[in-house]
């Protein structure tokens, strides 16, 4: 089916894309409730609005004592992605999934998405439901509402999604690293770039592993469960999400920390189905791990006493490994990399997104 | 000056647009020090966020007892304004302004801007500066602060605000009218949608009275002092702004109430310089203020024994007319209109946004 916008005007969609919302949430309620149970509903929620849309604005209570985190996101078409109707449900979900993320990483839960959209003239109303049912599928997982936003004509596609959260408790910042601390991440690396190597070469999917990684790709998956346990051990000094490639979120954070930093290259989580496809292509997993980007894990540092015990409690209650791929050092040995499986122990500088710099080093040599 | 903004870079870009933002601000303080003095800094802040920029998110600190209201709006080049170099002040100052009088709406003060953009690759660094140096103008007015944002590349100019603020009270709906209720409005109505005739006419502006209406059309003020005072004096029962024309605000206001209204059109204000305005090129400045839309007024209701006092209460304060245009009525009366200048006192059906199909009735007849 394929409705002109204009058959059902402004108000009319405005109607349908709230309700398309709340259905692609009601789907994960089973999600949402395995959440609660791990965090409890005072940290998780929900936080209905007093009001959300059909007034001049929104009506939030927040909580007392609870920070608010916010983030703020704009997706154009043509320029984050390219449209078709295929897609439109993973788009939805990334570009709320990568919002959470950084709630998440600000050691926090999310609660109200805003969310505006300029919509093309030649779209359905049937694409634009999808998309919001697709958001509301991801919000549902979380107990988020959607407060409010704006919806538009346009040329071109544009996604712009405001998320509030709350803090579970302090807020987790960049600069609270300290020398000697571990540092962490979450799952594996280099999984989104390659899943995006597939998708830009548009060969046939081979098998399970391939399928793993384009959904790695499309569909990353938040850490909110990890980073709330982290905060709740209070556990974590310094947290961000890895959006732009490990390589440039430990530049950030060293930079906001006023630390150097030691990494193992061979300590880099990353999965056998990234490693698979690499080899068959000839290309280097590593690099996707380091420079890839877009992979949506937590880069976290905790002090070295408590690492072990963190790492078993995440992955009991979460299934999620953790990874030590190095140590904060002091700011005067500058941010470098080495390889512990190698003879030689020679370390070499990081620079920002650009593995391609350090081809003298190998993982596996 | 033409800086490329490929010469900075997204980080160098971000940095320049914080302080353009800031330099505008600092331009206001004479504006938010009156602000002070009216309201009281415990309502209007300023309230800092503990982190705005350089993180995964902001951090922001809501004082108890004050719920947040909220209010986004996208608006795309060629869909909501025509980008010239010339009007970006006026583009920035009204992307704004007309945020701030949702929040002002809701019975509120604002407190928090998130700001995403979207620029065109040929745009430069001053451009993009001078866009953030004119909302910080207005920003600073309001002791707002820019609390985070997204920057990217596009074909288009788009602009994504997300404000955040804060009720003075108990939060103003639109559903709060009840029949009996005198309804009001701030200043005078008409001005922009003459203004814009101004514009698309592109004729050479022939005095102060033609730069009046112009400036109400690009410039609109937020009537936040206005809405307070209404709200510290509990006078308010609903409130919205007219955004889209008076005639379906009106629609609005009464379907959330529950209610119906008798609106009298010899009451409405109209300013001189739109009526004459209006004579001179042979157009209707009553249709103007039913139906221009973009004035950016409160419409409100109040009970009728507060009526007097406040109106002389507001104009003292601010220097604001305040006009009793009408009054809730039992919703089976429908929403009509009269005009009580004229000998026949009959009324007829308001149409939303529709004054041309009421042409058998003239204001001044």
């Amino acid at each position: 089916m394929s409705t002109p916008i204009d058959a059902v005007g402004e108000f009319g969609l405005i109607d349908q894309l709230v309700e398309a919302w709340a259905e692609g949430a009601s789907t994960r309620a089973d999600q949402y409730e395995r959440l609660c149970q791990l965090l409890g509903s005072k940290v998780i929620g929900p936080f209905p609005p007093r009001l959300a849309v059909g007034d001049d604005g929104a009506i939030l209570d927040i909580p007392p004592q609870r920070p608010l985190l916010t983030t703020t996101d704009m997706l154009v078409e043509g320029v984050h992605f390219l449209w078709s109707s295929e897609r439109i449900s993973s788009l939805g979900r990334k570009a709320l999934a990568v919002n959470i993320s950084d709630i998440a990483a600000m050691g926090g839960v999310p609660s109200w998405a805003f969310l505006s959209i300029a919509v093309p003239r030649k779209a359905s109303v049937e694409d634009v439901r999808a998309l919001y049912y697709a958001m509301g599928e991801i919000a549902g997982c979380y107990g988020i509402t959607l407060a409010g936003g704006d919806t538009v004509q346009s040329d071109k596609w544009v996604i712009n999604v405001t998320l509030l959260g709350l803090a579970i408790k302090e807020p987790v910042r960049r600069s609270g690293g300290e020398e000697g601390d571990l540092i962490a991440v979450t799952g594996s690396l280099g999984d989104s770039a390659a899943g995006l190597h597939l998708l830009l070469s548009s060969s046939q999917l081979k098998g399970a592993g391939e399928s793993y990684l384009l959904q790695r790709h499309l569909e990353p998956t938040p850490r909110v469960m990890e980073a709330s346990i982290l905060v709740q051990q209070d556990a974590v000094k310094a947290m961000l999400d890895i959006s732009d490639g490990l390589s440039s979120e430990i530049h950030h954070l060293c930079r906001q920390s006023q630390c150097g930093a030691l990494i193992d290259l061979s300590a880099l989580p990353i999965s056998e189905e990234a490693q698979s496809l690499a080899h068959s292509i000839d290309q280097s997993a590593l690099d996707w791990a380091l420079s890839g980007g877009e992979d949506f894990e937590l880069l976290f540092t905790i002090a070295r006493e408590k690492a072990e015990s963190l790492q078993e409690l995440i992955h009991n209650e979460t299934g999620t490994a953790i990874s030590f791929i190095g140590e904060l050092r002091n700011s005067s040995e500058g941010i470098r990399i080495y390889n512990s499986s190698n003879k030689e122990k020679k370390s070499y500088p990081l620079e920002a997104r650009g593995y391609n710099h350090f081809s003298g080093l190998s993982r596996t040599e």
